[in-house]
C-alpha cells in the first residue's frame, strides 16, 4: 500500500542511500560472533560513575536551567573550555570560534548544507570516512579522491587533484578512519601551502587526535594554518574548519562534538543549526562540562590510551601470527582502526560472508572509496573487543583468510558478480 | 579579513536568514524587563528531581549502554512507549511508525530534506510556526498561505489553496503557535477529506496537544486520517506525518521529540537522519523513558495544565482590564500563546520598540506570515512569566498600547518606513 508521501520525495532523496555497511552489520548480530566491524569505543572505559556524579551535580546546582532551551551556539562555559583546551596546541582561539554540535556527524551535515551545491567536488582521501560521504551525498557532492600511503595523502596526487578545482579539502590527519594512517608533519605543511596557493579551504576532522599510543603529537592542520597567518587578535581567522568530538574521549551516547572555524563561518553555521535542531541538549553540555573539569578528562584519556594501545598491540601480534602471506596491514599510531590489504585476486566482500559464517566480522573496504576501488581491502576495529576476544577473533579471521587467499579463481564462481563501484 | 570559506557558500546559504525574532529578543535582555516574547516553558514545572532520579537509575541499571552509540531510529522501549501512548487516541501504530528526533525542529528539517525541491509550495496556516519556515526556507520552499480564524484554517481558503498544487500541508491543529487557535473537529474532518481528494499529504505538528485547559480533547488529524482507511494491521499507513515532543511536557533542554509516519516514510527519515546526526543521544532517551514510566508523566501533565491555565486566565483578565478599545485577542483553550490584533493603523514592530523601553516585550506578528501581512498583530506567551509578573507586564503593555492606538498618523513619522513584507 502506497501513501501519498511516497510520490513526493525530493530529488535529493534519491541520492540518500542507506549505509551499505549498516546492512552488512545486521548480518553480524549473532551471539558468538566477534566483531571488528563497528567503530565503537570500549564500553569498559566509559566513565559511568563520573557521568552519574556530574548529572546529579548539574541538576542540583543548575536545576531548571539545565532543562530549559539554550543558545544555538552552545553552552558558553563549554565553549570557553574548548577554546582554552585548543589554546594548548599553540593557536589562539576565542569562544566565538567554537560551535557545539550534536556529534561530529551534525558538523559534517552543517558543512554540506552551507557549502555544497549539487555537482561541487570535495577533495577526499581515498579511502575516507563513510559518514562524511553519507552527509554530503545528500547535497549532491562529487569527489576527487587522493590515494593515501603510510604517511597519508600522497603529495603529487594531492597537487594534481587541487588543479581540478575542488570546493574544499576533507582530511582526517590522525589515525584516519578507515585506514589508520597519519598524515606526516611534512605533508601537513605541504597541504596548508597548497590550500593557500590554490585557494581551497580545508575541513580537518580529528576525532581521534588525543588517542595517540606512541611517538609525538603532531600539530593539527588548523595550527599550521594559523601559524601561516601573521595577523592574530586572539581569534582564529584562517582557512581551516576543525572538527573534534567527545565521543571517543568521554562517550558517544551523549552526542557532543565541536567545530572550530572563523567567527564569520561560525555565524553561518549557527543560523543553519537553528533551522536544524535549535540547539544541542543543554543538559548534556552541562554534564560534559562538569565531567571534563578539574583534570578528570586528562586522566581519563590516559586510561583510554592504555586500554586501546594494549588492544592494538594484541591485534598486531595476532595478525603477525595468523595472517597468511600476501596479506598486509597498517600499523596505526593511535585511533581505533587498522586497514588490511588482501592479494588483488581476493574480494573482501566475499571474505566478509565467509568470516561471518565463522563468527568473526570486519568491514569490507570498497564503500570507503567514493570513486570505486578497494575491493581487496578491509577495516578492522581494535577498540571494542577485549584482548582475549581479539586473539580469538584474529585466529578465526586468519583461517578464513588462509582459505580465501589460496582459493583459485575457478573455485570462486561468485566473484565476478560482485560490484565494487 | 576574509577567509577562503566566505567565497564558497552554496546557493541555499543565501536563503538561510537568521531569525528576525532572535535579533529582536536580544533587545529584551534587560534585567527588569517582563518578557512575553519567547516560547519558553515555565522553569518552575520542570521535574528536576525526577530527571535527577532517572539519570541516576539509568546509569546504575544500564551503565555503559546509556553512553554507547545507539540505533538511528531511537531507543526501542521509548518508541514502544510512544506507540502505546498514541494507541490511546484510537489509532493502531507500531514502533515501526515511530522515529525519535533531536527535538521537533529536527523533524521539520528532516521533512524538508526528504520532500522539498527548490520552488515546491507548502500549504501553511497564516500566521504559522516560524521554525518550520526557517527549516524549509533552506530547501527553497515557497508557501501557499491560508488565513486562520478562531476555528483554524478557513475552509473556503483552504480548498482554493489546495488547487494550487502544494507539495504538502503543514498544520498545527491545537492551540497553534503563534495564534493560539484550535482547528475545529468539523474542519479537521474537512481537511482530511480535501487532502485525500486532492492527493496532498499532511504534516501535523502537535507540540501542545496535551496542554488543553478546558473542553474536550479533539482527535488529531492523524487519527481522523487513520479512521478513513479501512485496511489496518496494527501499523499506521496513512497520509499524515505527525510530530510531537517532550519539550513542553517534560523539558526542552533534553531535545527529544518524535515522528509518527508510515513505516516506508520512517525508513527514509532514518536514512536521512543517519547522515545528519547518526542518532539522538541514547542517554537522554533512556532518561525520558524512565521518567515517563510508571504514571509520572500523566501526573506531571496535570501539574503543567494547572499552572499554565492559571497564567492564561491571569493574562486574559489583565488584558480585559488594561487593553485599550480597538485591540482584540484570541482566547486559547490550551498551549502557550495568545495572539493580539491591533487597529489597522498600528504597527506592532513600532509598539515593540516602545514596549521594550517600558520593560515589557512580545513578538511582533509580521515574521509569522510567510507571504506578508500581519503588521498589526503580535504574539504573547503566557507560560513563562509567573502570575504576578503577567499582571504587571500586561499593565505596562496596556499603557504602551494606549499610547500607540491613540497616536495620530501625524505623530508617527517612522511608520511608513517599516517594511512588513
Amino acid at each position: 500500500m502506497k501513501t501519498l508521501w511516497e510520490h513526493r520525495y525530493a530529488q535529493r532523496t534519491q541520492r540518500m542511500a542507506g549505509s551499505a555497511i549498516r546492512e552488512l552489520l545486521k548480518l553480524t548480530d549473532k551471539p558468538d560472533l566477534i566483531s571488528f566491524a563497528g567503530g565503537l569505543p570500549a564500553p569498559e572505559v566509559f566513565p559511568v560513575a563520573e557521568i552519574a556524579a556530574s548529572s546529579a551535580r548539574v541538576l542540583r546546582d543548575h536545576g531548571a536551567r539545565a532543562l530549559q532551551y539554550g543558545p544555538t551556539e552552545g553552552y558558553l562555559p563549554l565553549r570557553r573550555m574548548i577554546a582554552r583546551h585548543t589554546d594548548r596546541y599553540g593557536i589562539q582561539i576565542s569562544p566565538d570560534n567554537v560551535l557545539i554540535t550534536s556529534g561530529s556527524q551534525q558538523a559534517l551535515d552543517l558543512i554540506g548544507k552551507l557549502f555544497i551545491n549539487p555537482g561541487d567536488r570535495v577533495l577526499v582521501e581515498s579511502p575516507t570516512y563513510l559518514g562524511a560521504l553519507q552527509a554530503w551525498n545528500a547535497y549532491g557532492a562529487e569527489y576527487v579522491p587522493v590515494p593515501v600511503d603510510d604517511n597519508g595523502m600522497v603529495p603529487e596526487a594531492l597537487e594534481a587533484a587541487m588543479r581540478s578545482g575542488p570546493k574544499f579539502i576533507y582530511v582526517l590527519p590522525n589515525f584516519q578512519n578507515p585506514s589508520g594512517v597519519t598524515l606526516s608533519l611534512e605533508r601537513r605543511r605541504r597541504l596548508v601551502e597548497l590550500a593557500e596557493r590554490y585557494g581551497v579551504p580545508i575541513v580537518e576532522d580529528d576525532p581521534y587526535g588525543q588517542l595517540r599510543y606512541e611517538d609525538e603529537h603532531l600539530p593539527p592542520v588548523v595550527v599550521l594554518d594559523d601559524a601561516r597567518s601573521a595577523a592574530r587578535n586572539g581569534t582564529y581567522q584562517g582557512n581551516v574548519i576543525y572538527l573534534s568530538t567527545f565521543s571517543k574521549i568521554l562517550a558517544p551516547g551523549l552526542r557532543l562534538a565541536w567545530v572550530i572555524a572563523p567567527p564569520q563561518v561560525i555565524d553561518k553555521l549557527v543560523t543553519a543549526k537553528q533551522g536544524m535542531d535549535l540547539h544541542t541538549a543543554i543538559f548534556n553540555q552541562m554534564v560534559v562540562h562538569d565531567a571534563a573539569s578539574g583534570g578528570f578528562l586528562d586522566r581519563h584519556i590516559v586510561t583510554i590510551r592504555r586500554t586501546y594501545k594494549e588492544r592494538r598491540d594484541v591485534m598486531l601480534a595476532a595478525l603477525a601470527e595468523h595472517a597468511p602471506p600476501g596479506v598486509t596491514w597498517t600499523r596505526p599510531q593511535g585511533g581505533l582502526f587498522l586497514w588490511m590489504t588482501l592479494p588483488a585476486h581476493v574480494c573482501s566482500q566475499e571474505v566478509f560472508r565467509a568470516a561471518v559464517e565463522h563468527d568473526v566480522a570486519f568491514v569490507p573496504g570498497a564503500p570507503f572509496h567514493p570513486c570505486g576501488g578497494g575491493h581487496n581491502t578491509m577495516r578492522l576495529n581494535f577498540s571494542y573487543a577485549d584482548p582475549e576476544r581479539i586473539r580469538e577473533g584474529i585466529a578465526r579471521l586468519g583461517r578464513v583468510l588462509e582459505e580465501a587467499v589460496h582459493e583459485t579463481p575457478a573455485r570462486r564462481p561468485r566473484l565476478e558478480k560482485v560490484g565494487h563501484g
